[in-house]
């Protein structure tokens, strides 16, 4: 079998962490993967931690115990995280996003894996020491974001459909008023998409009035699980307040100016 | 400024690496980020790249010249690939997921991130060396796996939608027939969502009669667009083909046997 130095291992280590975010790997994946001992990974491991903790990019937890190992943490410095928002604002900016209706293109921010990667850290971070079991977002916008969530905190995704599939089996379907249109609109969700008893993060693009998340509340009901939290990237600070109180986002929009500019500011997350 | 030692520097530019795929990164931003000369991070980067060569975990290219430096190029070995192709045929023969209509139930799959992180490295892997601009995907199942693939290949996802939304402002529309059922359907995307004259790869979770990806050719050509190739999850060998036939899957279901039990094998790249 290969030797391989410190230097390699380190490198092999690492990635092999970053790719699994909030997953423990035991030990004994990396003494096989490289046929060393305990001892020499642990020293290995170090490094690791130390870097990430030097760099504030996130960080190593060491879970002791049969089912134990090491994981990866995402993480990023409140001053990255700062500095991501007001880069962000700067971007949704443009005048060319002002679509007709007084909406704001954000497609194509919610499409771009390099921002979506540094939005959805941001959004796990505030969840990541809350053992949940679900990401939830409803189709279709936020779906790369609550993906990223997802994989972030080591769980499955569930798409919540606008309408049945046939696709999907026996489903649960509800009715919720959406909150700023004042429009009753449906959601549904495959039987086997979802154990009872679970904990869920709700992560979607946008929020208004918070229809759409008081909404998931009552589909979770039915599957007797629970809303932990809410995630969003931009947040509608000028739709009068709010069926929902507490929720992170990055971006608070406070609608357009008179010069029909967009008013975009980093959230209160930090102020 | 703090000091690193070479194995810190190798766990922090993996991660970074890592964390860019196909995203060519200047050694500069190392030099800065570790105050280190460039002699330095040129030796560290040996180090990371004969790692991921030895252990078959993707691969560091360096691009020469003034926008130089080095990219992170995904990859899995051939033995890999096979035994997750092979893994994922077992997970899906459970016959819990047959549903009325014969439909194979695989929303979990497509929503479950560690499966998609290894299906798009293999997907991606088809395309690194193509000079993608987008990769394109038809709302909904397949969104997180083509939003991987887009983030291995460095580049911006485009979701097509079913119908045309507000806040997607102009659109450009297309009627087409489902391969497999005969009806007409309609897909639409923003006029802001691509460039004129871009070359895209279109990713989904599962491909029939090769309809929605015709659909998709006639859609690029309204941007004056062109496809470059197609990759999905799992490949419906049993629906006569095709009006596609130049695609990598990496799953291919033959339907039912007489005992009602899903016919899945790893498709024929593991052949």
């Amino acid at each position: 079998m290969e030797k391989f130095t410190r230097n390699q291992r380190v490198a092999a280590i690492t990635k092999v962490l970053i790719e699994n975010p909030n997953k423990i790997i035991n030990l004994n994946h990396f003494t096989e993967m490289f046929n060393a001992a305990k001892s020499t990974i642990s020293e290995d491991l170090v490094v690791v931690k130390d870097t990430l903790n030097k760099l504030s990019m996130g960080r190593i937890e060491t879970i002791s115990g049969a089912a134990g190992g090491v994981k990866y943490v995402c993480g990023l410095s409140y001053e990255k995280s700062k500095e991501f928002a007001e880069k962000l604002c700067i971007i949704l900016k443009n005048r060319e996003r002002i679509i007709p209706g007084n909406f704001l293109y954000v497609t194509d921010i919610m499409f771009n894996p390099q921002i979506i990667h540094t939005a959805a850290i941001i959004l796990a971070s505030a969840f990541n020491d809350k053992c949940v079991d679900y990401v939830v977002t409803v189709e279709t916008k936020g779906i790369p974001l609550a993906y990223q969530v997802a994989k972030m905190l080591g769980v499955q995704l569930v798409v919540v459909r606008r309408e049945t599939k046939l696709t999907e089996g026996s489903t649960l379907s509800i009715n919720f008023v959406s909150g700023s249109s004042g429009r009753i609109q449906n959601m549904s969700l495959s039987k086997k998409a979802m154990k009872k008893g679970s904990k869920c993060v709700f992560i979607d693009d946008f929020m208004k009035a918070g229809g759409t998340a008081m909404g998931i509340v009552d589909l979770l009901k039915e599957f007797e699980s629970e809303l932990l939290g809410i995630g969003v990237l931009i947040d509608n600070v000028e739709t009068p307040k709010k069926l929902i109180h507490d929720y992170v986002s990055i971006v608070d929009f406070e609608g357009s100016d008179e010069k029909g500019e967009a008013l975009l500011f980093p959230s209160k997350m930090f102020k």
